[in-house]
Parts: C-alpha cells; structure tokens; sequence
C-alpha cells in the first residue's frame, strides 16, 4: 500500500497541488500551487497538508509516520530549484513558515520569516545579498519572530531593548539603527532568549524548521484562532496547513518592495487594478499599517518591467478565477514574485457591481453573479450615510477604508465597546491601529477609527467584511488612552463624547451627524431583479404603520406578513382608551373603551392596506400581556386615575392585580381572545370595516387573520368561528363580499408536535420563531444575557439562536410543525415571521424546509430576497449533482465524492455571511 | 336491508338487551335487562338507545327513521305484559321516562313519573289502586315533574302554590293535604301551566310520552349534565338512552315503600348487606334525603317476603356481576320490583377490603382485585384523620357519610368554596343539603356538612366518590345562609369561622382539630403486594430530606427519584451561607461561601443516603434561579446588610442586578452549573463526600447526580466532565471507590427533540413534566390561575395539564423524547420526576411510553404503585385480546369490534379515576 502524502511541492518546475485541494493544503498553499501551474513566479516551496495537522493532534503531537521524511525531500527540492543550500554557511537557503486553513483567517495564525538565519548563515546572506544591514536586519526580526511565535517569550520584551536602543542612538525609525546597533541587538536578543527559556536560541536550521512547523501546527489552538473560529462559524476540526516557501525579500533596497493589490477596487467595484505598494519594505510593514504606502501606479515609476509583470498576471488571475481578487507579491531587485492570491474581500456596493460587471463581460452566469453577494452586505446598501445638506463640525479626515456611516459615543478598547454596546449604547471604537484582539469591540461598534495605517490595514480590512464604515489612518488624531481622550489640535474628545464617522470620504464629524438613506444602483437593481427570476420563496415584511409598509415595497416586499396590531395602541392619545379597555371592571365598561379604539384602529388598516394596494396583509390579533400598556411612571398613573375617574389606591391594586410572574407565559396571544372575546371583536371589525370600505371604493383588499400563541386546536377553532361571525356581519352590514383566511401563529412547541390537529382549521401557518426559540430553549431572550454570550464564547451554541436559527432544535420543532400540518392539509401556507426571517441562514433554512414565504423588517427585505435566491441556486446545484451522479453508475463514487467537496467548500461562504450578519446584528 | 333497531325491550318474558350492551342502551337499560335475563322482577318497559339520542341531535331533533313504530310496538307489549293499557280511563297503564347514558350522572338528567295520567285516566288509577289520595298526589306530582322538565315551567312556582295551600290547611309536610286539597292543587297547576305556556297541561298520553322523550333527549345538554360530563371527563358524544318502564308504586300505602342498597358496606366494605328503606315513599324521597329513612333490616318487620326476596334477588346479583352492587327497588302492595343496580360506589377503605375479600372469595382474581381500586382512591386511606387524643369540642354530630377529617373555614354556598379554595383558603361546605349544582364547590372544599339527608343522599355519594369527608344529616344544625352563620343550640359559627369534620364518626367540631396520620389495614398490604407483583414500573419518591425520604420508603418507595438540593439551602442558618454565596462579587469570595455550605450539604446527603439505605438516590444538582434566595422582606434585608458587611444601598443594587423578567426562563438549572462551576462543585463534593463516608462505614451507596434544565448536549457534556473530575478527585481523596451515574432532566422541548444527541452523555434521563408542561405550552403555572381554569370549563383542555400529562403536546414530546434517545441508547434509563410521577393517568402513559420508574411525593407512592400495576394488567389483557383476535382469521372482524368495546367501556373506569383525582388534587 503507497504511504498516504503529507506534503506537496510547488514551484517554477511545476506544483503537486492545485485550487481545488483548498481543504488538503489550505487557501493559501492550494492558491499558490495553482499559480505555479499556471506558470505565474512564487517562491517556490511545499506545503504540509491539514491532514497531517490533524494527525499530529490526534496523536498527542506527533508527527504522522513518513512526514519528516517528505519534508526532507522536499526540502531537498526546494534547494535545488533555488540554487541555494538551508544552512549553508555559504550560499543559505531561507524560508517563511506560515500557516495556512480552508478558509482565511487573517492574521490569526503565526507566521515566521528569514528561517534558516543563524550565526553562520548570516554570513552567506551578507555575501550573498550584498548588504549587511538588511541581513543583521533580517536576523534580528528573525530571532523576535521565532522566540514570540515558537519559543513563546513575548514580543513586548524584545521591542523594550529595540526602543531602548534606538533611544540611545537617538533615532525614531527602525532603519535609522546601523549595523553595529542591529550586530548589538542580535547578542542582546539571543541572551534574552537564554535568560527567558534557559536554552541558547536554537542554532540549527533543521531544528528551527521543525519547531516553527510545530508551532504553526500549534497556533491552530491559540486564544486569537478560537475566538475567530468561533466568530465567523469555523471548525475546530480542520487544522491548518503549514506553508515553507523560499523567502525573497522586498527589504533589499530601492529596487525591491512589496505590495498588496485587488484586481478592482474593493470600495467601489470600479474595473481597475487596485493596491498599494511599498518600496524596500517587507509584506508585514503594508498590512500592520505602520508606513503610509503608495498608490500601485507609482510602483511603476520606479520599476516598470515588474509592474507590467504585475499587470499581466493580475488579469490572468482574474480571468482564469473568475473573481475579484486579493493579491500580495514582492518584488526583489527588481524581479516580481506572487506570494498569495485569494477571492477580494470586498463592500457591498463593490460586491454588487463586480458581480453585475462580470455578468456583463460573460465572465461568470447571472446565478453566479448571485451568488456572489453576501445577503447581509445588501445592509451596507440600504442603511444611512450622513445628509449632505447637514452642517457638519469636520475635525479631522483619514483615508476612507469602509464606506457608510456611523454614529456613537467614543470608546478606546475593545472590552468598552462590548460593554457599552451590551447595554444598548451606539459606540464608535478609536485605536491607534487595530488588531486581531480587537475584533470583538470592532463587532460592537458602529464604525472604527484608526489613527495610523492604510486602506488595507486591519483595521480597513476587516471593517469592510463586516460592513462597518471605518476611518482609517487619521494622522491628525493624538489618541491618550489613559486619559481618556483623544484631541485633533486643540479639540479634545473624550470617552463618551459623540462623534460620527464617513467611511466613504474619511470625515471625522464632531456629535451626531443627521444621516439619510441611501439610494439604490442600477446594477443592485439588476441583480436583485435577477434574484428575483431565482427564488422560490415570497418574501414579506413585518410592518405595523403605513410609513413601514410603504418602505417596505420600495424594496420590494410583496405584502406584510406581520401587522402587529398592538403597536398601534400605544400612537397618540389612544393608549388612554387602551388603559381604559384594560382596567374596566365590567364587560360593559370594557365595550365602551372598545368602542372609543373601534374607529382608531379601522383608520390604521385603511392606512396600511392603502399602502400595500391589493398585496396580502397579515394581522395578527393583539398579543402581549395587558400589563404592558399600563404606565410604568408614577406621573402617568396620578393622569390615568383622573382619566377614569379611580382613586390611585383603586388604580394600583387593578394595575397589581394584572402582574405576571413570567409575562412571556403569561395571559397573552390568544389567551387574551379567549377570556376578553370582545377585544379581538373589536379588531376584527376594524379589519373587515376597513377591507369593506375600500372595497366599496374598488381596490381589493384580502385580509389574512392570524391567531398568535396558539397551543391547543380548540383556542383556533372557537376564534376561528368567533372571527368568521364578525366578519361575516361586516360584510352583511356593507354589502362587501371580501376573500379573507384565517390563520394561526405556531411559536409554541405545542404547536409544533400537534400541528396535524391544528391544520384543519388554519388557512396559514406562520411560525412565530421568536417565541418558538425562547420556549424550546425555555430561555427568556430578556433574561439571557447573564449566560447566553457567555453560551457563545465558550462554544455550547455555536451563535445566538435568536439571530440565526437553532436548526438542530428548534428548526426540527419547524420541520415537524411543518410536516404535521402539510400531512393533513398538502397545501397548507407556511411562512415565518420572527425575526429570523430577515436572517440569510434562516431564510435558506426556510427555502429547505418548503415554506412559501419569509418575513422581515423593511430593511432586510432586499436581504431576504437574495437569500432566497442564493438558496434556491445551491438547490438547484445540488439537484443537478445528484441527478447526475446516479447516470453514470460506475463513477458513482467519483461523483459522490464531488458533491461531498462542494457541501464542504460551501461553509467558508456561508460562515462569511454568518460572521457579517453577527458584525451588523449586534449593533442594533 | 333490515331497519337499524332502536328499541329494546325488556319484561318478565326476557329482554332484547343484555349488561353487555351499556353503550347503546345506556348504565341503566343494560343492567335492567340483563337483571330480566337473570328472571328478577323488574317492571316491564322498553329503552331507546343512544344511538337513536345521537341520530336525533344530528338531524336537528327529528326522531330516527322507524323508530316511532318501535315505540309503539313496543309499548303495546309491555301493555300486555302489565294488563293495561296505556290511556285506557279504566285500567290505565303509568310509566316512567328516564334518562340512562353509558355512565352514571346521579341526578344529572331528567325524569318524569307517571306519565300517563290525565283527566281521564286518573279514575282508573283510583279505581285499580283503591286509593283517591294516592291517585291525586300522583297526579299532581306527574304534573310539577312533567312541566318541569318538559315544559319548562319553574318547579318553584308549583312548590309557592303547594307550600301556600298547606299553610292554609295549616298542615306542616305534604302528606297532611287530603284529596280536596290535592284536587284543587291540581286544577291550579293545570292553571299554572296554562298561564305560563299558553297552552293547555297535554291530556293525551302519547303526547306527554313523546315530549317526555325528547326533553329527556334534551336534558344531555343542560346545564347540569354538561358540567358533570367535564368533571368527570365524559364525551359529549355519548349521548343517553331513554328509558320507559311500567310504574310501580312505593307510596300505595303501609305495604309499599321503596329503598336503596349496597350488597356490602360502601364505606367500611364489611360483607353485609347494607341500605336504607322507606315506607310508603317514592324513590325520589329517598335519593333527595328529605325523609331520614329506616335500616334496611327494619324492612323485614313489616313485609318480610319482599325482604326475603331482597336478600336472594341481592346475592344473586352480586355473584353474577362479581362485584359490589348499588340497587335501588321498589316494593307495591308487598311485592318486590328492582328498579335498578349498577356497581356501587365505594370508600377506599370499602373498595381494598371488598376487592381483597373478594378475591379471597375467589369471585375474582388477584388481577381483578388490584383493577377494583381507584389509585386515587388511597389517598384517603393514607390521609389524615383526628388525632385520637385531642380535646375536642364537639358541636354536633350527623350522619359518618363519607370518611377521613377535613378542616376549614365555614361557607354556605358553592360559590364562595370554589372562590375562597382559589386564593388557597380550606373551607367546609355547609349545606341544608346538596344538590348536583354543588359540585364544584364540594370539590374545592375540605368536607361537606349537611343538615338534612341520609348516608345515600346526594352529598354522601358523592362526597364518598370525591373521597372526601362528609357528615351528614346533622340536624341539630340550623342554617342561615343568609346571615351567614348556623346554629347549634345557643352558639353559632359564623361565615368564615373555623370547624373540623370527622366522616368516620360524624362529629361535627369547633375550631382547628390536630389531625394524625393513619394505620394501614392488613387488607391494604395484601392488595398492595399483589400490585407490586404485577407492576413493571419502579416507583420513587421526590424527597429533599430524611423525614420525606422514611416517610416514603415506608409507603414502599424504591429509590429517591428527585433530591432538590435547594431546598436544603433554606434550612437553618445556612440560608445566610447561601446569600453570601450569591451576592459575591467575586469567584473567591464565593468559594469562602461555599466552603461554610459543602459540610452542611454533605450531611445533608449523608442522612439521606442513610434514610435510603443503598436505595438509589437520584439528586438533582441546583436548579432554580438565585433571586429565589434573596430576602424578601426589608427587615431580612437589613440583617443580611450587616452580616455580609455591606450597606443596604449596595446590597439592594446587587439583588436589583439579579431581577429576572421570565425567572422560569431565566438564569437557571444547568446554566447556573455553566457560569458558576464552582457551586456545582461543591455540591458534587459534598455528594461524594457524604457517599465515601458511608462507603466506609460498610454501606453500598450509588449517588445519581442530575443536571438540571439542558437544553443543548454540550452543557450536559461540559458539567458531566466536570462532576465527574470532582468525584474522581473525592474518591481518590478518601480511598473509596463508588458506583456512580450522571444523567439530565428532559424538561425542555430542545432536549425532547435532541434527545438523540442527548442521550450519548447522559446515563438517565428523567422527564421533568413540570417545567416541559410550562415550557410545551407556553405557560407558567404561577400565572395561569387567569385563565387555565376557564379553560378547562369551557373545555379547550380536558383538564389542567399541570395535574394529568397533556399525552396529545407534552405526551407527544415526551414519547419523542424517549424514542430519540433509545434510538441511540436502547438500555437508556427513563423515569419521570414531575408531578405527574403520582396522577394514575400519567404513570399508566409512562407505563405505555416504556419508563422504567416514575418518582412521585412520598403520600403518592402507593397511589402509583397501585397505577402502575393496573397499567401492566391492562396491558396484559390488551395484549391477550390482540394475540387472541389474529389466530382466528374468519372472525377477525368480530374479534377486533369486542377490542374496540373493550377500549370504549375503559374510560368509565378511567374517568372516574380522573374525577377522584381531580377531587383530591383541588384541595392541594
């Protein structure tokens, strides 16, 4: 039997891997050796494949039988291909060794550069590359690198000596120190390691490889890794490659650089080539955002052959990826190297674009196209920007790394803008620079701001995949986190003081800016009428008012499928009426409050079904506990006791006397129509009074009625009549023969499990997900943020289930609800109308689970609707999968094995989604 | 095709019917011909079945098809069975019209006597009989019975003219009006009637037949009996027989009378014959209790054939039913006629010492015996009764009519009793006597006192069905409801007042009486032992401390079920410890707390362990939220202040910062166990700790550790590790090595439906059916006073969910529970620990859904040792009835009819099972 292979070669001579093996070798060493095959220069190298990191796990850190030997053919390889010997004192190969998972995790992972230094080859490299400076330079980066990543001494302690030093000198760069400061550095540096380890730092190059492939393998446990594995949905059970590749070095002086680019510009989407570069520079100097870079373009005033080569490779990387892409190089004396290329992050609006552009240019189909746009990103779209004609206090301007708008109160750390955030406040996160231990607070945030870096700094980077407006680079801004402030000039701000962010112009506004909403692109218009050819499922907003139905179908709602008549009660002067309705005594009394709300809330149907011209309305009949429309003040209660006429004593006991001990479980939902009938009388006849009067002006109004917190079939069966009679009188009364249905919410587990009893008399099922969440979970969403994060963090639910459906339990609960109702009524109306319903998971999860319609906030309609889109394309594939794996039966298991790769491969999209509709979702 | 027969009839020439038949000739018919079969003298008549009762609501009140010549066929042979006929003005035959459904709904449906007599007809009557006043009295009895229940005419407003004419002939009971009186009261019904009907009293016979069977068609659906129907749990489908049958008359003077018998005793269950007599009496004087009647023995003295005949007529019966039997008989001119029998109703006492003597009897098998008893029925063999020794002051005494002690506040009407028992108040009814209106209020009262009425009245039967304490007759009482207060003499209780009952004695007593627990007889040992031969279902108890813990092993409990360590933290001074713990604002300072609580736990366990004796122990780690033990009143609130060293301000702050909106749903169970391990931890330190103790001193004990409230596998998984580092750690401590098993509540729907991935962490799952209940439905027990109990009246559920498992929702999710985790555990341990471990109904559904115990309070362990048994019989003879049916493949439809009657005469047993436990339960 042939040993199984753990590591894979790639180079100028060819790769043993390719793009489709992303979960063996990693995105980075699958990409890498798919540019080798297409003849594109990378330093060449080899990759150690996940297989073997999850061996080397398995077994108590060991690495897996044959390993060490690949690596030292490889190894063997690699000098050969390079010309040069790993640890020859005369001519020293060196090499970076980097992790590398299935999907990208920026800066989550370690990494070591200039491996194979040592005091004997640093003597070779000086020869070799002519310049002692870079190479003391490189040493001394080396030993930091290696001791933080490897040896575990932190990195703090070496950059005290650096400081300490370059105090001394009297420098401030870095490269203000000369050779016999970095020859120094080097002696103090290694005697640190043996003060910090009681080991001198290991000097032989084999042993530096093996305990750096170690410590990559390791770095897959890190706290940074769990915490964005466990952020944006990643499994711990990939592993991560480890990639060894021959190092070329942008530091070699004026002719060499380094650079990072996009194949089109990740803001706008605009078709041209996109980067920055930085001159003498090693890749970690662009990405911390330490130095300000150039503009790619002036890459080439200085060295045009590599910059056509660059330009050359890019569209071909393009072309032969069929996406935008992120790419990294480096340029040694001149000669232009591919270090890493991968699918762009990119904004909304540039995602929309890039997606609609290359429909255009036949570069990819209209269903690609689709797919290709994150649903939640559609939010950067919708949401604010600041108005134009707003009076605005500039204080100062910094590159403009995310686009869209953000207002809140200034914060300084992380941990303040997560706690701030937690008790509902609108913060805005303000760093000197970010980094990967920031992301949480980044999460919390409206928008960030950063003092130094640039566009393709972290902090730029990821605020765009989360689809936060962020400032970056504002050198303006002095930033004393110990004092609590931060001051442009003489202008102090300070920790909770309000400022608002442009992340499309880089303005830094002093207080709380106006925003205004955004207009729609024609190219989003393009692919959402695609979308729209798509999706299977209808999508519907939870509206309460004319104004949010109205919003609503401009983004293309195709009817509401929540009118929540309760929020009505509280508009105006009406909530008197309300109280008055609540606290009589008698039946009698409780009409005559009644009737006063009779014509209010007719008018508030008139309203909302004028707004949705004809398009199905879905009322549900009041819900919460009557105790909620009572004041919560003292004041209003001294008005309330002379409105009706009560003594304040009476008042109270009548307002005690309605407290719930657990109101979610409380005497709410149909509850309330079962012992109060004549309320839900009240809203009935306002429903069909207001259908019959524009019936009788000509528009057709379709009412649907729906009984909310249903648990037994006979509380919908005795409304079901009850609604009917009325109904039926109204239309009697008008002469108006209405088409109306009546159904029921299910958010009950009991509702679920007898959904077949409770069929025959729904016209509708609409499932209420957050209540059905809070009862199969027996968790008060109110009262679950002393543990629920905690539930989070540690890894117990892998996100909140309020925000994306628990599939596991409360989507089986769906399934059965689901499948009960339709075994007895196959065509039975499902829809879902929590908020889940706005949720791309969820509204995939929808889509599966068969149901005709989703609803959702006005501003996630557009959200939605791609959703589905993009659920019904992966359906489609899938199908088309499966029907052909079955035609060819002996390459039955070549075929099965495809699909298994494509369900594998789909998470890394699907968790993006995820990890951006959380990045939004927090903050509102 | 022959027609669909609707009329039985039955004679001294036989009986188109038989006992088997009670579905379609209803309780009474059934028995009535059967008893004809059987050669005993019963009036001749004929029964109209339910089936024509339930044909004739679905047309609309229209008699079925052919069923009209029935009747008349019918009525001509029982004419020639009497020698009369029917209207003839010489020789006229009367009748009875009664009323007759499946099960027996004493006094809850319609009867009308002497249906027959007219203008004409009444001087045949006088004629046969001999007697003027007789015939009139008749008449005029015929008159108020038939206007009241088939006309609709107030009986009240016969009774004013009745009760005006005696005062005028200034006579006290009816008896002293002579014939004119009784003449003239007639035409002045018939007057009555004019004027409140418009319409003339009806003088043809077959008229007054045909509206007497439609009203009493019609009474299925009054007030009356739709109430009965939902306490007692009976369809209304059903519907009720009718039946007609020859009168026969008790009142034709000194050698007539009419009487009521058990053949053993009802409430000791002594085998002698036992009942009541009057002379010269119609039925009705008797059940109504407004006579107090004779002994049964005292019959003999004066017509001692008949009582001859009695006794041969009762043995024989019993025999032939094999079971105790209710009869009630008629004698006319000293001739004996049975007028019905139906198994009789029973004190507990009665029905153990009867099913065990019985069985000694070899009548029945042990099987029967064990069926013979009403689980709930024990409790009042277990239940309290006066302590012997107390100092009574005794007030009064009446009648032992239904035993055991009650203790409560004095109420004159139903009404108040059912509202006063709402707010938890104890209350004794007190009654001039009952009637079935009462019902309600004598199921939320603690006993039932009556003025008026013998041991077989209307509040006997029924207290005694209720098994609740009941005295009698006690008509030394003189009630005034309207001044709220009853005297006795010179003193008088007032509304409110304090009494206690003895139903064994019929002492009636001043105050609070300290009641003792009772001695169980050999009887009930013997019926016991045979239970647990039978049953498959272990039973537990729920018990927090050593008391509890006896106490149950004592009732024959088999293990501890459920340990609530909360309780525990109540205790003493150590609530102090546990609000210390609480309140700390840091993990060490809540480590110092528990340090002072683990030895206070640990023997807490260890008494435990001891009481149990190497019984398994199943202790739930906590489990309710921690607001639960904070103060609630300001004084404790200061002196926790001072002992925690903090000033009110602050402590308030940090019990303020644990307020829960939904605490049910709250920070609780295993969420606590995840936040604070360390209280876990010291809980399951003080578990084992308390086990190696005793592991040392030589005693075997297997602690069961439950987590509480999961809901998603990995919190089970992460707490399980943890409890089981704990206790490795303890074991090695102290050298003892324990058998110990770690399981988890299923009390939430997200553990039910995920049960399956649940079940590979847990080694038991114990169904919560609490808080499943709470969290199936949507409903927090606390809060549903408002609107469950409407609920249960108007029949949207069958009865409150919290006493008897919901098998439709919460069955539902139980059964899927159970099924999910034995697809992946098949040798799962399942037990339940709510509740509902001690309602029969509920154990028999965990007996069905495959449980391997239930845990119920300690006073329900026997109840459901005897629930479980009966469960397995019933199995048992399901199963013989299904193995039988297929082996006999030509008579398989025959076979499968007798299953499914079999099937449909259960729920008379059941529901009364029910309606005990309803009884019971209310009080509690």
């Amino acid at each position: 039997m042939a040993t199984k292979k753990y590591v894979y070669y790639f180079g100028p001579d060819g790769a043993d891997g390719s793009a489709s093996m992303k979960n063996l070798l990693g995105g980075k060493g699958a990409n890498i050796a798919e540019m080798c095959n297409l003849g594109i220069p990378v330093p060449a190298g080899f990759t150690i494949s996940t297989e073997a990191c999850v061996e080397y796990f398995s077994s108590g850190g060991k690495w897996p039988k044959g390993m060490a030997d690949e690596v030292k053919k490889n190894l063997a390889r690699l000098e050969k291909a390079m010309g040069k010997k790993f640890g020859d004192p005369s001519n020293p190969l060196l090499v970076s060794v980097r992790s590398g998972s299935r999907a990208s995790m920026p800066g989550m992972m370690d990494t070591v550069l200039n491996l194979g230094l040592n005091d004997a080859t640093i003597g070779g490299l000086i020869e070799k590359a002519g310049a002692d400076r870079f190479a003391w330079d490189s040493y001394r980066r080396f030993i930091t690198m290696f001791s933080d990543v490897v040896l575990n001494v932190e990195r703090v302690k070496f950059e005290r000596i650096l400081d300490k030093r370059k105090e001394e000198a009297g420098v401030m760069a870095d490269t203000g120190l000369g050779v016999d400061h970095l020859k120094k550095l080097v002696a103090e540096f290694k005697e640190l390691v043996v003060k910090e380890t009681g080991n001198p730092f290991p000097q032989d190059p084999a042993e530096q490889m093996n305990m750096s492939i170690n410590a990559v393998f390791g770095s897959w446990h890190n706290k940074r890794a769990i915490e964005y594995r466990r952020l944006y949905n990643l499994p711990e059970s990939w592993g991560t490659a480890v990639n060894i590749q021959a190092m070329v070095f942008g530091n070699m002086g004026e002719n060499s650089g380094t650079g990072v680019a996009f194949t089109r510009d990740p803001s706008t989407g605009d078709r041209r080539f996109f980067g920055e570069f930085l001159f003498n520079a090693q890749g970690e100097d662009v990405v911390a955002g330490i130095r300000t870079p150039l503009s790619i373009e002036q890459m080439g005033d200085r060295i045009p052959q590599a910059k056509a080569d660059l330009d050359r490779i890019y569209q071909k990387l393009e072309k032969h990826y069929r996406d935008m892409l992120d790419i990294e190089f480096t340029v040694e004396n001149g000669k232009l190297y591919m270090l890493q290329n991968r699918v762009g992050k990119r904004t909304a609006e540039a995602a929309v674009r890039i997606a609609v552009e290359m429909a255009g240019e036949r570069l990819i189909t209209k269903e690609e196209a689709v797919m290709r746009v994150f649903p939640e990103q559609l939010d950067q779209l919708l949401h604010e920007t600041i108005d134009p004609k707003a009076k605005l206090e500039v204080l100062s301007k910094g590159l403009p790394a995310s686009p869209g708008a953000g207002v809140g109160r200034v914060v300084f750390t992380a941990e303040e803008a997560i706690e701030m955030a937690a008790k509902g406040e609108k913060v805005i996160l303000v760093r000197q620079e970010t980094s990967p231990e920031d992301i949480g607070g980044m999460n919390a945030a409206q928008g960030i701001l950063t003092a130094t870096g640039g566009m393709t700094s972290h902090a730029a980077v990821v605020a765009r995949g989360m689809g936060k407006c962020c400032v970056a680079g504002a050198a303006a801004i002095k930033i004393s986190e110990h004092a609590g402030l931060f001051t442009v000039g003489s202008v102090a701000v300070h920790r909770g003081d309000w400022i608002t962010l442009d992340g499309s112009t880089g303005r830094v506004i002093l207080g709380k800016a106006p925003l205004v909403k955004p207009t729609l692109s024609e190219d989003y218009k393009t692919l959402m009428k695609w979308a729209d050819t798509f999706r299977k499922l209808k999508v519907r907003t939870n509206a309460d008012t004319p104004h949010d139905a109205k919003t609503a179908r401009g983004f293309g709602a195709e009817g509401i499928g929540l009118c929540r008549t309760e929020h009505m009660f509280f508009e105006g002067d009406r909530i008197i009426s309300v109280r008055e309705m609540i606290l009589a005594d008698t039946v009698e009394a409780r009409h005559k409050a009644l009737a006063k709300l009779l014509p209010m809330q007719k008018s508030d149907f008139i309203g909302i079904f004028e707004a949705m011209d004809g398009l199905p309305v879905t009322i549900r009949l009041l819900d919460p506990p009557l105790h909620e429309f009572l004041p919560k003040e003292e004041g209003d209660f001294a008005v309330l006791a002379k409105d009706l006429g009560l003594s304040m004593v009476d008042l109270k006991h009548r307002a005690n006397s309605l407290h719930e001990f657990n109101p979610m479980l409380g005497h709410r939902g149909c509850r309330l129509g079962i012992t109060f009938p004549e309320i839900y009388d009240m809203q009935t006849r306002a429903i069909f009074e207001a259908a019959c009067d524009l019936g009788k002006r000509g528009m057709k109004v379709s009412p649907e009625i729906m009984i909310p917190l249903v648990a037994h079939v006979k509380e919908l069966k005795i409304l079901r009549e009850r609604v009917k009679e009325v109904g039926e009188q109204v239309m009697e009364e008008t002469g108006v023969k209405l088409k109306y249905t009546i159904g029921t919410m299910i958010e009950l587990p009991r509702a679920a499990i007898t959904a077949d009893q409770i069929a025959p008399e729904a016209d509708f099922f609409s499932f209420g997900t957050n209540d059905l969440t809070q009862t199969t979970f027996g968790l008060s969403r109110d009262d679950s943020g002393r543990f629920l994060p905690h539930y989070v963090i540690v890894g117990i639910l892998p996100e909140d289930p309020f925000v994306s459906i628990d599939r596991d339990g409360v989507g089986a609960m769906i399934r059965l609800g689901v499948a009960k109702g339709r075994s007895v009524k196959p065509q039975l109306k499902v829809g879902i109308c929590g908020e889940h319903g706005g949720d791309p998971s969820s509204v995939e999860f929808c889509h599966e689970v068969g149901f005709d319609y989703v609803s959702c906030s006005p501003y996630r309609v557009p959200i939605a609707r791609l959703a589905a889109a993009q659920a019904a394309i992966k359906e489609a594939i899938e199908k088309k999968k499966s029907a052909k794996a079955p035609a060819k039966a002996s390459a039955k298991p070549v075929a099965k094995k495809a699909a298994k790769k494509a369900v594998a491969q789909k998470p890394v999209v699907k968790k993006a989604v995820k990890a951006n509709g959380k990045a939004k979702k927090g903050k509102r």
